[in-house]
């Protein structure tokens, strides 16, 4: 893996995008607003200096974000590859080998950003990569439009929960009133991402709900999506995010834990934390990874093989905390 | 009811709020994020210009605001008494008769506002009033600290469902930008907000969403929270916040109902609607009233009744709007 990315600055990133003229831009597998706000406004834009763009995502585009997609022709050889809010090649999922060592160019925010492109632009400042396209636009000259607003809007909103979280920052909401200015359409995006269920989702939840086990004194909430719930609802894989959040959003839960079967006897497990617990030391012990206050790993076995591996792990986490506080009583 | 207040300017409030010293600020009852965010506000800028004020709620104030809750010492006369976001003088609740004729001063940003005051700032094109607030304190040249974008932040992010909603504007994002600046918690602060749900809240939803009907080809979800459901629960007023909304949320559905027992037999009725359903034209059939998208009414009777007289206004307006898409057909 090529870890000795050229890292660009703003200037030198727009450099390069003016120097070249036919573009494929690459989102990751299981795509998201973000990556997807990114890669469209970034063709958008680019489209109006004159470039050619085509935006591949490894996997189907779910239709929510129909309306911000730009399917129009493109006849032409891309020469230049960008890879937008991509932290490492592996999230190309099935392309990643055919890409490797062929990414021209990594624009991101990651923190976690493996360096495996020729060249990199990576703002871990930015709540979201739209946040730097937007930056890049901005500086490119691009004349900005209702399409590329609501692309952009997609991004920010959905990478920071509406505004919501701690990746949240002056900038964001500097840049949401220039994109409210251009008329973005956000309270029917933020109705789209945010506020619809589909039926099978709320039957899921219900499901889950009623199976909800709560342990150490209430602090750990855990919730089990099995295939058998999976089957009775019909619910898709984006039907299944945030679960995990669920659980947290319970007063008084320090670690929330999402146990979904992947397939027979496979669970992926994802939790989210508060401090002073840190999800990505759990996840760890049973070889999994993430972020402090969200991440994942994956036990074989039954339903109980994986509760009780989590618990345990979590547990050791929990007697930690307890005994720091109790020396500083 | 004085219907004729005298209506201020930005630059008529401000002056008028240097001339006076001691003030009493009034919440409205049923106190919510944009009230007390204001109000607090307001108290703790005018104390930096060393003037006196209290603040009165109507109602006990939720712990959940406790972090910009300040009720530092007030030996006082109050002489100037001023109410924020209150729309209404009947919205004081138990009070309203013994402040009546007794408003010097409102601000608010409700289009409904009844001019009950002696003088009246009014922005309807604010989100919150604490966007109002914020301008306020912004043009007395008060030095914003951190307590005070706290309690504007909540103010706004409150009563925009964290610029969620359609009343969202640039101006909205440009105050949260100056309050990010100025070191708002607000990561902390929309995690109290929005994202913690007592146990008894989570019980609710299931026992509620265990009953939930579809009606009228799913395009309407009927929700009822019965007393016996409240006592099984244990939830309180605060925890029934929100149930119209849930129901809206579902995909495909136009029209959301909130069916709560407040007391044996009577039922409160919320609704929530999308266009082009108008919720204040159906619930005025039965009494109530509201907002397009928001409106309520109460019934008596039994649970039965409640539910066939919400549906039949609503069957009449989705028949009125299927005959309308008829003829444009």
């Amino acid at each position: 893996m090529n870890s000795n990315s050229i890292i660009l600055t703003l200037a030198d990133l727009c450099q390069y995008l003016k120097e070249h003229d036919n573009y494929l831009v690459l989102t990751h597998a299981s795509p998201d607003g973000d990556t997807l706000g990114s890669a469209y406004a970034l063709k958008l834009g680019l489209k109006k200096l004159g470039k050619k763009v085509q935006v591949i995502c490894p996997d189907e585009i779910p239709h929510k974000y129909d309306y911000f997609i730009d399917d129009s022709e493109c006849d032409f050889i891309p020469e230049t590859v960008v890879a937008v809010d991509v932290a490492d090649i592996k999230l190309l999922g099935d392309m990643w080998q055919r890409f490797e060592g062929r990414i021209d160019l990594n624009i991101d925010h990651h923190i976690s950003n493996t360096n495996y492109a020729k060249r990199l632009y990576l703002d871990e400042t930015a709540s979201a990569t739209a946040e730097s396209v937007y930056e890049i636009l901005d500086e490119l000259g691009v004349e900005f439009d209702r399409n590329i607003a609501n692309a952009l809007y997609t991004g920010i909103s959905t990478d920071t929960g509406c505004f919501k979280y701690a990746n949240v920052t002056v900038r964001t909401h500097e840049i949401a009133a220039k994109l409210y200015a251009i008329g973005v359409d956000a309270a029917d995006i933020n109705r789209i991402m945010f506020d619809t269920k589909s039926k099978s989702r709320v039957k899921m939840e219900m499901m889950v709900l009623n199976g909800a086990e709560f342990h150490f004194d209430d602090r750990c909430m855990t919730l089990a999506v099995t295939l058998d719930i999976q089957k009775q609802t019909g619910c898709s894989k984006s039907d299944m995010e945030g679960v995990a959040s669920m659980s947290r959003s319970v007063e008084g839960v320090l670690v929330g834990v999402a146990i979904k079967e992947t397939e027979k006897n496979v669970f992926k497990i994802s939790l989210r934390t508060y401090d002073p617990l840190d999800a990505s030391e759990i996840c760890k012990k049973l070889g999994g990874g993430g972020h402090k206050a969200a991440a994942g790993c994956t036990v074989e076995g039954s339903l109980k093989d994986a509760k009780d591996a989590i618990l345990s792990a979590i547990k050791e986490s929990l007697e930690e905390i307890d005994a720091g506080a109790n020396i500083t009583k």
